[in-house]
């Protein structure tokens, strides 16, 4: 991947175009074309194919894109040179499930501190990540210069949390808490809602299933 | 919530809604028009201000609708009026988590059996649900007459799990595993890939905070 020559604006649609490919997956799409993306992602066709060019992914005229070989594709790009170092706040049941969650097989991105809370874990190595006491969240997150922070908090401290947060470099959260964080715009929240997950699929399986 | 009223063709775009304007809300967009929604998912204009009319939403002349009212109030269509019980396969780390997740305190779903493998846990009961051994995952999957399953098993094992699920009444499968499963026609397969999660937030504070 000779991500270097992409230019800023074209690298900066490619999580869009990821998102939207996926969802075109979830709906058993096969294949899409420039004109109906552009539609879907407010960017002209003529940007997308020229984007999809530096990429290196080719349309096929009266066919248009191959939806699984697009998202291979930039599933490969979005993988990072370098290494990320991501802070797990909160080690209950979802936190000691991530900590031994094998990220680092898979991409660049690699667990490097825990943090939690009056729990005997404090101090211990768990899964080769070290749970410091929560206290410890801004002067660690600021000595390691860690720039991701995943939050699995209860719900109720999930705010609180978010605060203390950004107080440091942190720029980016995955949010697996069901509370909608209040944080700077320097700071990019992603959600992932688990029940909402669930209750979409059942909310599809209801709807389209219907003889 | 009226829903018996709402047209079935509508019911369904409602999931398609719900996704796109949660990209919305995650890229800091608060308002939308519905011919910004139409371009978007490909659903002309005028039926989408039918639709959401039947929803209840009303959209301002020269404003559109509030991303986040409009977020709120498809969150609570798509709550359901039932109770669904969910089957958990695989009781590693992840599918712990899972069974202490409280999915049945904000909605009407209930994960009521569980599965695992050479597990000490197995014909015990874990946080309210009974564990069983997997050989029985098609038998009580068709006594309970459970109609979705999510998936926490490891990747190896996931295409062969799948195809157990496949032969009995599940419709929709909800999967953790980073495998891309291969399924009948009738079941809806919806992906949670935590490493795509991450990637995509990091690629995007990458590529978005650059001063």
């Amino acid at each position: 991947m000779t991500e270097t020559k992409i230019p800023r604006a074209t690298a900066k649609r490619l999580p869009l175009y990821y998102r939207y490919l996926n969802i075109l997956h979830d709906g058993g799409k096969t294949r899409v074309s420039s004109n109906e993306l552009a539609d879907a992602i407010r960017v002209d066709s003529a940007t997308i194919r020229r984007d999809f060019s530096y990429f290196g992914a080719l349309g096929k005229r009266g066919y248009g894109y191959d939806v699984d070989n697009l998202l291979a594709f930039f599933k490969d790009i979005l993988d990072q040179d370098r290494l990320t170092n991501v802070a797990l706040v909160g080690v209950g049941n979802l936190g000691h499930a991530l900590l031994n969650f094998s990220f680092h097989q898979d991409s660049n991105i690699r667990i490097s501190a825990a943090f939690d809370i009056n729990s005997q874990e404090i101090n211990t190595v768990q899964s080769g990540v070290p749970i410091y006491p929560i206290e410890q969240l801004v002067t660690q997150l600021q000595d390691q210069q860690i720039t991701v922070a995943i939050l699995t908090v209860p719900s109720r401290v999930a705010q609180e949390v978010a605060n203390q947060v950004a107080e440091t470099g942190v720029k980016g959260i995955l949010n697996f808490t069901s509370i909608r964080l209040s944080v700077p715009d320097r700071i990019r929240v992603h959600n992932v809602d688990l029940t909402n997950e669930l209750q979409t699929l059942i909310y599809f399986i209801d709807h389209y299933d219907q003889k």
